[in-house]
């Protein structure tokens, strides 16, 4: 266990990969998530208070600096602004699968809104949280983006989603750069495959659970990504079912 | 020459790749040159009308819907609505060079704005205009976006130029799996190395020419990608000056 | 047309796109023709030098040092060593299609001999000959390899193929990047799809013609590499026909 | 610990990365380790086995079948065939960074025999053994490749290393896209940066440690790569240190 003071925070709550996530980082620090609407958080932070773990649910649009900043003045009031010791980026902006012109500008703009500004919103709020935390940390703060199959491939009918998850990946390199030196692991996971929740659940049914992703995995590889030290960050890591087709 | 019918139009028309490129497809078509400031247009539309090509300027705001929406019933109401053989968006957001913590989230949209919601705008404008000259076109109709080293390669400190560029050669894709089978040739080019332009004159002061981008040799590689059949569409160049590293 | 005493070779000329290249190509240089086995090339040469072109065919073994050398021995003595304008490495290995399991070391060898070491030979006998060749040519003396799909995508069953062409590719690179300062164009082309070749005729046979490529199309974008100037250098093409899923 | 009757083992074994992982595999596997030299294990084989684990060398050259099936035979007789959980390929061809006018065929071809072929050769002898294992090993039979900065950029001067790295990088997508279906993991790793070795001792002296990756924080992420789920593959990571430019 590492210091208390030290909190990790999560954005993108929701039933599949924001909630295993908050879980395993709440084994060692106070947990803040964050998500739009409180049912994605409500439960789970019930679950890890009553379970040993510290944990608050803020009601947050990533993609509105304001809504972000309120968002963070709660953390600090929770709990100081000693630092954070991770910081999950994992939200998404709308899924949209059209033909390009049958999109609309709003559409189009909404995937990058939440995906690409979202994560800068967020980057700027935990960035001098993490550098805070840098000096005393047992494992250098983390600062980790969600990606998608979508960061490295662009399909038809997928302009909207591709373009966003495309740039999120160029901004988490360009964050990983510039503040590696001062001692923060940034890196980036392209989950590429079908995340097995419960809104995946009709999703490939006559495939065996080898071809969905186990959320509670990519909390695993996401917490060793924190537990790597200074001298060997891995940037960026790709995470795939043992089933699926690349 | 091809059909007199059939335009060509370029979006971010400057005294770099945006000239050239205008005058290299003016040779072949009624070019419309679309740019913020009529500055960077007018005295290309007067050489271009002076000396037997045609062309018109419009004052264009790449990221607003409504703007590229006048801009395009300019010239309908020009040149018909019969067809647009070849599009080039060339147009690019503020280059931002800032520490990620110092960046305004406005700093950080305008970029992607214009280089990537600019695109799909854009896209949107002219591509029935070039699905409407895909039957009569001698050539594939053509469209053609510019990129930068940042489109590849995500820096410090480029945190808002690399992402729009990253999002942009994913839209570019997007569209070109999705209008390759209806005929329309999608490219997007890497432009590596500064291109030599009255701002960029004080820049490898000490270098020979061979270290700068020459703008009409960018302008020659759009249009011999114009003229590849739908037999051998290349989706994506990249171009450098000999001098270069990289 | 340039300089009679400077010429061209083709090594991997075949009924598709080595042919197609060399017929381009001869229309401005005589051209060498290399190929294993000369049924390869004697029709072509007759062709080329009954219209007004000229052409020499020479077995060789681009996977041996000796053969390579000798090659070139003759092509000296045929038009001396002013020089080369254009050197293109179109040879592949063995395309080995099997369960890793079931390939054996020397079909796995067979993929690399010849697409990449075979590739370093041909470099290293075309590289002095094209340094030869730059102060004097008219366009940067031009060094381009042939990919494939398999350059950028490593498939199952493809380890022999695709490590061979990864690893073209990478020298592609590398000697780019050693020689564009000394003024020589070094490019690779992903030449993703299929050709159409008499070989390929029964392949995509229910698909209309842009479903494959056409290799004049592929030699017209060889030859507008080797137009480029110093200030312009595009070191990577794709190629890809209208309907090719990518 | 898992069962007894699997084993790992570990080819290029050195003072670095190869020694950092067998250490690592041996608290959970009996470890046989490959190298040319005695001298690269010996000392390593003793100290394994005098602090509570297993481990036999073997003088293999990972370039010659034979004698990588000698070296498994051998292996079998230790261990039997009941299976491997886990194979670590870190051999690497000659590191040879010259002019390509200076290289000679063998420099050129010792850089891939090494590690291109002989990550073929050792593929094939261990994944039979993975198979074996995967009924009964508690994690999916692991086969990991060591990368380098060269696996993704061919420089000038690096033909011959990079070229044999992008072509191990593209075996190892081949076989991971076979043998995934088969319940075999298979993960690259792009080592970018200098590791702390003896040898490299003097390199970015004035540099404070995090400038130099630690070979045991490999290790620790290839056995993190060992403990992955069946429904989480992680095909591919980077590894750099703090201070890496990139």
């Amino acid at each position: 266990m590492v210091s208390s003071n030290l909190f990790a925070v999560v954005a993108g709550v929701g039933p599949g990969t924001g909630a295993a996530v908050a879980r395993k980082f709440a084994s060692a620090y106070p947990v803040a998530l964050l998500a739009r609407s409180p049912e994605n958080y409500e439960g789970l932070v019930k679950e890890i208070n009553s379970s040993g773990g510290k944990a608050i649910g803020i009601s947050t649009d990533v993609a509105s600096e304001e809504s972000v900043k309120s968002a963070f003045e709660k953390i600090k009031k929770e709990w100081g602004s000693d630092g954070c010791a991770a910081a999950i980026f994992n939200a998404s902006g709308k899924f949209v699968r059209k033909p390009l012109l049958e999109m609309s500008v709003d559409d189009f703009v909404a995937g990058w809104d939440v995906s690409c500004k979202g994560a800068f919103i967020f980057s700027q709020a935990t960035l001098p949280l993490l550098l805070n935390a840098a000096p005393k940390s047992e494992h250098p703060p983390t600062l980790i983006f969600t990606g998608a199959t979508a960061s490295v491939k662009a399909n038809a009918l997928m302009s909207g989603f591709a373009n966003a998850k495309f740039a999120l990946r160029a901004l988490s390199t360009s964050i990983a750069k510039e503040f590696a030196p001062k001692g923060i692991h940034v890196a980036h996971a392209v989950i590429d495959g079908v995340i097995d929740i419960p809104r995946t659940k009709d999703w490939l049914k006559d495939m065996p659970p080898e071809a969905k992703i186990d959320a509670d995995e990519i909390a695993a590889a996401y917490w060793n990504l924190h537990l790597q030290g200074k001298r060997a960050f891995t940037n960026e890591i790709d995470i795939r079912p043992m089933l699926e087709k690349w």
